[in-house]
């Protein structure tokens, strides 16, 4: 028996229901908008060339890492998102979807091709000038020039406005010089500095005529490029360190640089926010030097979009082998006397896992949202406004930072939830958890994005909060744009506490209605951001010391605010995403996913709503006994809502997912069937002495 | 500066209060009981032999841990537990202390040794006779004969009692013939087993006469010794396999292990609870197999002991790093222009750090008790009861349960609070996380052990539980004993709601009061259990199978209300220890600390005292705005309270802990203020166009 047939089998033997989830039609219905592309992305992740050698050590397996770029290079995925003259495809989302597949044959390898491309070129695509494009790109798209992105410093970790590194305009030579002014001013963390970038995308602060024009980026070569076309020694100047071992993602040669008087031609700044005349006058299309570095650093966007999706990827992968195992291993002794219980028939562990599931759907349906959003920005006509643009960058910051401490929770979840199992690497549970560890800091802190996210809310509720946290609230400002369901909330809609039923099957039935459940979510965002809002109103006539402190003081708040407004933007886009599913069962059971997904949340929160009103101490209670009852409807549907998703056993590549589990049941179980058989069992100790009796 | 100077310099730049920890009095105070032994380990865990190189791949890691026992035999401490006349010191609790300690030099090498010493000489010393310690025991202590603890089985991990392996006794030949029946009855995830040991201990279903006593131990030996004293090659039917990589812990060369009809000397049967004549009479001193089972298995309780201690180790460890690189790193531009503000005066920061140093110091004193606990079962004349021994039992799940996770919170938390730093390896929090990682579900899955305690939180409430889950339940079943605090719930106390009062005043007042927090704390686990044995009562009346499918409806409320038991155990225990602490200032700041434990435990369950209405809305907010007074008032003593520990620099080896992060600051200031005393800083763009207008 195949692995796949067991697993049939075994699903076949769940408890009957009248409906079932049909995988013919979910699973291609969830690949969703960019579907062939998917499907090329997982076929390539199957390649053995690509999948991740889990024993190589750290040097082994950069070397590795970075002779599969090469292999990336020719399958065109990696370049669709570049301009078309230059053998991209001007496509935004369809890149950025194949990318995020890449994760199951190797998460350093994923991160080093988004370092190369996603970074590197990506940055001289977006604040290049078309003459840059034409000069600099193709050569470090097809890795001729292997890149750095050079801008976190040691000092500035997620400030990066505040960088130390200076690149001053030498109106004598027409040359900028990149000067790293002390130890803290150190570039760190950049993939490809340690070893196999020969360039790097510098950002420094700009000075020509005496003026500091703030963060710019610059192109500069760092190594010399040997015959054989790897990176060769150092450039003058430039100095590198290798960051070494690290937690996870060792296929990655993260390392520092540091540059002395490095002297870079004039036309090498990247000029399409910014440009320097040769006698030095400096001009930029973006008058105000706050909107110019937000714009800049917003055309990066598409870094936290990929996390987003990537995390799903592995929380996915995580599920399946946990759900699958869940659905074969047995332990202690069951009634019937032969066969132990099915670990997935514990409530304890439904509990564990069936919520991570509804979770995992919500945030796979936001992703959906976040990518069309971004393909819009990025490569449809006339999408790519201030405020599309800023809509984009909020919600990439809420969503990326729930989905990926989701990943390491959900990868921890059910590496606890296969045991031992779990812990050994053949399971790549353990070594996933490993490599996305760091998701959840890289590309902005997630407790820093979700503070930008609670401002943002703030300064739609009110414009005069521009200026409360002393800084530079500003950058936050938006316009309010049409499109409102998924970044939006419905702030100004009057807070209707539910009123409650003497009936507790009543308050089921409304707990399972869609309003209930959207007016439950949207008004704990509404009310905590309008008292949050009057809580920092006094900020406006206070120094800027004292604002700074009241503001530190709802920073807890603030962030609170920002993730339940991540809480809705998932139930939205779940709800919506209701809608397209035409096959009957595959909406009804996604429709109790989503109600789970509704309830868990509401449940995490329980204090909040009774606090405020919004559930009667007998309504909360209903809360967790409908969650009971909807973990029992949907533990028959576990195994085909995580298998609809498309992560088999030749892309998960765990050892408990060869069907190893059941083959030694099948063993063990006929080898006591033949014991009987043949009479022979040994009696029980506790038998004789109640036959003694 | 020294690293150590900075520190404390930083320290007295912190807010003023007028309180200080005194580190003189409070670090000696914390070292406790044992405090000699606990010095000695940690001077030890300083060794250069000993500490781990992070670097080692599995097979280098594995030889080096295996050559440090070695200096381990040398060093008294891992005997202490054993019979003095062997060389031991019959010092149960002394043993356990030192060995926690060594977590600090690499847990590899702290794990490889709990093989050794905790689990194959402890099974020898616990479940053999005097014959057998004075033949088996001294080549095992001394290492001669490196040995491996085979319990486990593939199919059965937590559930012992239906592991398949069999001894079957040969009268011919007077030996026992152990057998692996099949695949799912190798012994799994051993240390010693893929490589080092020599011998097993091996539990096995004793046969004989053809009646099956259940499950003992029987030395084995499973490899040749060479000549130079190694492992050799396997003895004829053994085999083993290399469980290969893991998540961590790569220092012990884990295995599994199988057994074709291996023949052993009949005394060779651990036989201190159950032997068999040469005949093949079976006689053991206790009646019950299942009594007899719990017994011996209870006996090897000290692994889950020194695992709680050795999860604060790597807590303590944790929040070292954090809390002293929160209290240098500064972020974002403060309103003082200058410097910018130190990570550890945020409010998210705050708050993600300070309750958790409130959760280490809770989890550390009920650890002294556990220890005291163990150290008079073990070692004191006379303590030695069933009932000492199953309280003792309860209270280690309870805890090791607890700390475990806890280790594993705390290692990310203070992981994300160092930003990219923390994910480095030189700064050990992610290999440490990567090590414990399997201590949640190794020497009893946490989430198993819960439910022990849960069981036997509903026993005592009632006996007519026996039965409750149609399994075993009578193995749970204990008398009450004298000694009530730590691990009994006052279950016959009278719930009693706690008035609210209109004042937020005097509502913050009475959560600072003592027998507030007791009440609030025990009346949970009370009222849980209470309803708990309420929902069950009905499975007394019930098919076996509707009693069990009854029960594992309220699984997850056993789990909980055994969490609500440990958080209850650890505030009992912090409130006690503050009696003992003499120094006026570390009593009232300790004090807040253990409020700050109390307030945040009540905060995780806000929504169960607000349904249960134990306490209104109103005192609920207030629970949370006490909160935010506790972290200011106990931020400026943060480091002084982690510093109280004793993880210094040269413990806890940390780049971070070095003092690199303020020798960085100093020079950038300096940098800066040269270039204002220059006068050649550049202007600012928005400073020009100011100017301009």
């Amino acid at each position: 028996m195949t692995a796949t047939t067991e697993r049939t089998h075994n699903r076949a033997k769940t408890p009957a229901s009248n409906l079932q989830v049909n995988l013919d039609y979910l699973a291609p219905h969830l690949l969703g908008r960019w579907k062939d592309l998917r499907l090329i992305a997982r076929n390539f992740a199957r390649d053995p060339r690509i999948i991740r050698d889990p024993h190589l050590g750290m040097d082994e397996h950069r070397e590795r890492v970075f002779n599969q770029l090469s292999i990336l290079v020719s399958e065109a995925q990696v370049l669709r998102a570049f301009p078309e003259h230059l053998g991209g495809k001007d496509d935004a989302g369809g890149g950025i979807a194949g990318f995020e597949e890449l994760l199951a044959a190797d998460p350093s390898l994923q991160i080093k091709a988004g370092v190369q491309w996603g970074l590197f070129c990506a940055a001289i695509h977006h604040l290049g000038t078309p003459e840059q494009h034409d000069r600099l790109l193709q050569p470090a798209m097809n890795l001729t020039v292997p890149g750095a992105f050079a801008m976190t410093e040691i000092g500035h970790g997620s400030d990066v406005a505040s960088i130390a590194t200076t690149a001053t305009y030498d109106e004598e030579t027409q040359e900028f010089i990149i000067n790293t002014p002390f130890r803290a001013a150190w570039k760190e963390y950049l993939g490809n500095a340690a070893l196999h970038g020969t360039a790097a995308i510098v950002f420094a602060q700009l000075i020509t005529q005496g003026v500091n024009h703030g963060v710019h980026a610059f192109y500069v070569p760092i190594r010399h490029t040997t015959k054989k076309g790897r990176a060769g020694t150092l450039l003058p100047g430039v100095s590198s360190e290798d960051d070494g071992l690290k937690g996870g993602l060792n296929g990655i040669d993260n390392g520092r640089l540091a540059f002395d008087n490095v002297r870079i031609p004039r036309h090498d700044l990247l000029a399409r926010y910014g440009s320097v005349a040769a006698d030095g006058t400096y001009t930029s299309p973006i008058e105000s030097p706050g909107r110019r570095f937000f714009t800049m650093l917003g055309s990066l966007v598409q870094g936290r979009v990929s996390l987003d999706g990537a995390a799903g990827v592995a929380s996915k992968i995580a599920l399946t082998t946990a759900i699958t195992y869940g659905n074969q291993r047995r332990q202690f002794t069951s009634t019937n006397d032969t066969d132990e219980t099915v670990l997935l028939d514990y409530q304890t562990h439904q509990r564990r896992l069936l919520p991570l599931l509804a979770e995992v759907y919500a945030g796979h349906f936001a992703h959906d949202r976040l990518l069309d959003l971004f393909h819009a920005v990025f490569s449809e006509e006339g999408m790519d406004t201030p405020d599309s643009r800023e809509d984009l960058e909020t919600l990439a910051a809420a969503l990326k930072a729930t989905s990926t401490w989701r990943a390491l929770h959900t990868l921890q979840t059910a590496r606890e939830a296969c045991g031992g199992a779990g812990f050994m690497a053949e399971n790549r549970l353990v070594q996933l958890r490993q490599d996305l560890d760091i998701y959840v800091t890289f590309e902005g802190d997630n407790t820093v994005l979700l503070q930008l996210v609670g401002k943002r809310l703030l300064t739609d509720y009110a414009k005069q909060f521009k200026n409360i946290d002393g800084i530079n609230m500003a950058r936050f400002v938006v316009e309010r744009t049409a499109d409102t369901v998924l970044y939006k909330t419905p702030l100004n809609r009057a807070v209707q506490t539910i009123l409650d039923t003497g009936s507790k099957r009543r308050s089921a039935a409304e707990l399972r209605d869609e309003e209930t459940q959207r007016e439950l979510l949207a008004d704990r965002v509404e009310t905590m951001v309008e008292e949050l809002a009057n809580a920092l109103r006094p900020a406006q006539k206070m120094s800027q010391q004292d604002a700074a402190n009241l503001f530190n003081t709802h920073q807890t708040e603030l962030v609170e605010a920002a993730k339940a407004h991540a809480d809705l933007i998932q139930w939205e886009a779940f709800t919506k995403a209701l809608d397209d599913i035409e096959d009957h069962d595959a909406r009804m059971i996604l429709t109790w996913v989503r109600d789970l997904y509704a309830l868990h949340t509401i449940e995490q929160n329980l204090a909040w709503y009774l606090i405020n009103g919004r559930l009667s101490a007998q309504r909360a209670e209903t809360v967790t006994s409908y969650i009971d009852r909807l973990l029992l409807r949907l533990r028959p549907h576990a195994q085909n809502l995580i298998d609809a998703f498309g992560f088999d056993e030749t892309l998960v590549r765990a050892t408990l997912l060869t069907g190893i589990e059941q083959r030694r049941q099948n063993e063990s179980r006929e080898y006591y069937r033949q014991q009987r058989a043949r009479g022979d069992a040994p009696l029980h100790e506790k038998t004789t002495k109640k036959a003694a009796h």
